[in-house]
């Protein structure tokens, strides 16, 4: 098979797991595509995915699924392998990034989904066939199928069809509204120990913060001084106590930040925790 | 050089080191490929096998085998970097696999090249002529190998020929059958604490394990109770006490797992003990 | 866009960061990189710089240097991302290795331009326009400059000219000459804890060290025994105290090793430290 014109025109195998770096299970997997999908360029968007952290999953293919350009998102993580969890891809209405997405039907990929285009299609992938054993589905299952959506095969010679509406989504995470302000779940913490929150730019200006204003961020019990600002410039990195911020981070969501430590340590929250962010009484 | 319709069929170049990624050691050697074969893939099979292990690196590269497309494997676990080890070349009888593998000469590349096809030829690669200080063989000696054998330049051009019988094998791993089972030496635990021992599926059949069957594991100078499952499934994940099984897994060996917890603690095992499966005296 | 003849021609993206690979932001990098420069090879260097380490990132990328083939160089390591450090991209003149350099303007460029080529114009790449939050400086400032160089674009496209002159560099590293030896700062511990010293080969050369030679390592306060090698196999394993060599390594610089074992525990030191080897007073 020869490299021609399409290949570019294909895109990209977007590849995200649980697998970590340590043994070779993704890079088993990137042999298998570049088996399969000769030409394929495979971007590795992360193997660090927390095991079986099916919502850590879901929500790095969210963050990066606007940056994403034409091709397939390969998505495993996948604590139902094994069971009766259907695997699954599905098909999306055009738009300018990936045409399909490939993983297990367990709400992994249906955020990045819907922040992509609404799903036209989808199928369950028919299981490797008559083993007396354990399969990895990452190569044996989700990898042939990334590869052949790659390739152009339609999606219906991949399974048998499943109505969109019957995918697993997971929970819609906590956001509520409170007097001066808004309360939401932790979605994130990255590895500057920044605190994403489960709040858009919006929530932010409805609460009514204003740059440079003072906030109050509540977080395992305690209340902690903030400033709501635009950038981690406009914090003091030698502030007594610990100088918080509260911007509008990369992916537009709230987030409460420190200057060069970790706001995550500072407030004590992990993923799922709850977090308050209000202006002070006056 | 233009990419012509030859660039896919020439595969790809699979990449196993013990470099680590918090270095840029794996990345200049992907530069080196890069600069010496323009347009090939490089797949990183993994570069976290863990330093100097030599029978680590080879099991990876063994696993990983079936799974290759065309191309060359280069392999660099190197104890023995900057003595008298051969560097070598490996060329393989056509297969569908690699045709080609490149590494040092001290185990690392023999269990996949078994796994793949006969070595028809090997050669030592010459050394980088004439410096009086170390040199960064991966970069120096294997990646510039491995880029003129992915272009397809003759075997013979690299350096001197080396009789097949000479290269230099690891001891197989230990397999012993046992009164009602096996007795087997731990290959790998993988990231998910999986105990993969040196036993295929063909040993427990004739031990007579069947699915659903009560097995015990004797390991470390204890005995546990397990079962001959077909997947990680079948186990109940809040079995008291930990709910063992032994099952065939995704590379046809049989592994101790533990339902969503790590088999090689509840062993207490390492890679290279010994573990005995076997039915219970009835 | 179709892959033609000019792709190889175009070599590759060079790609170094400190985003470490547990999130995202690495890979949605490559995927903005993918997207804007389709077709375009991207060679992960590392990902691994210790966070916000300039000086770190500055050297691996100057080690990396002399082995890159056609293409450009994107480093993204940014403790002032957010302030009002200038974002540069760099063209070099004519060489062999990369044409162009984009990051930070704060020294983490400068030492591999200068190990490569004579930086002919420079440019203050162009703020994302207008946004009240947060930018992902990597993602949607210099990826898009990477891809735009790589795709041919003119520099001056990217943005206002800077003088080549006003560009930040590092201060030099610290080596000075002794009597009889050299004291030289540590510029980096690599995996294996070898210690990189600050001194090229003719700095040892200048002192009278010769192969095979007794040293004196001096570091923390203590004086260690060593021998200057031309390779680690010169050493022994098993020596009594541990068996310290001096030799020049990969990069042609001067470095304390220790077979087997970490020097840089054996010696106590970090980067940034100053180390003293000499000869013996006779």
């Amino acid at each position: 098979m020869g490299e021609g014109p399409g290949h570019d025109a294909l895109g990209a195998i977007f590849f995200l797991t649980d697998y970590g770096q340590e043994d070779e299970l993704a890079g088993v997997v990137r042999a298998v595509l570049s088996r399969l999908a000769p030409g394929a360029p495979v971007v590795d968007l992360t193997h660090e995915i927390p095991a079986f952290d099916v919502r850590a999953g879901a929500l790095a293919l969210e963050r990066a699924a606007p940056h994403l350009g034409p091709g397939v998102v390969l998505g495993v993580v996948d604590p139902g392998v094994g069971t009766t969890r259907r695997a699954v891809a599905l098909e999306l209405s055009d738009g300018p990034g990936p045409r399909a997405l490939v993983g297990p039907d367990n709400g992994l990929l249906m955020r990045a989904a819907d922040a992509l285009s609404p799903v036209r299609g989808a199928v369950a992938l028919a299981p490797v066939p008559g083993e007396g054993h354990v399969t990895f589905d990452g190569r044996d299952v989700f990898a042939p199928a990334a590869a052949a959506l790659w390739r152009g095969e339609p999606i219906r010679s991949l399974g048998e069809p499943v109505s969109p509406e019957d995918l697993v989504r997971l929970p819609a995470p906590q956001l509520r509204h409170v007097a001066g302000g808004i309360e939401a779940e932790v979605l994130w913490i990255d590895r500057f120990g920044n605190v994403q929150l489960a709040a858009g730019a919006g929530a932010g200006r409805d609460a009514g913060f204003e740059t440079g204003a003072a906030l109050t961020v509540g977080a395992a019990g305690a209340d902690h001084p903030a400033r709501f600002v635009r950038a981690f410039g406009d914090l003091e990195s030698d502030g007594q106590p610990a100088d918080l911020g509260v911007l509008v981070d990369a992916n537009g969501r709230l987030a409460v930040v420190c200057a060069r430590r970790s706001a995550a340590t500072v407030l004590g929250v992990r993923p799922g925790d709850l977090v308050r962010v209000e202006r002070p009484a006056s």
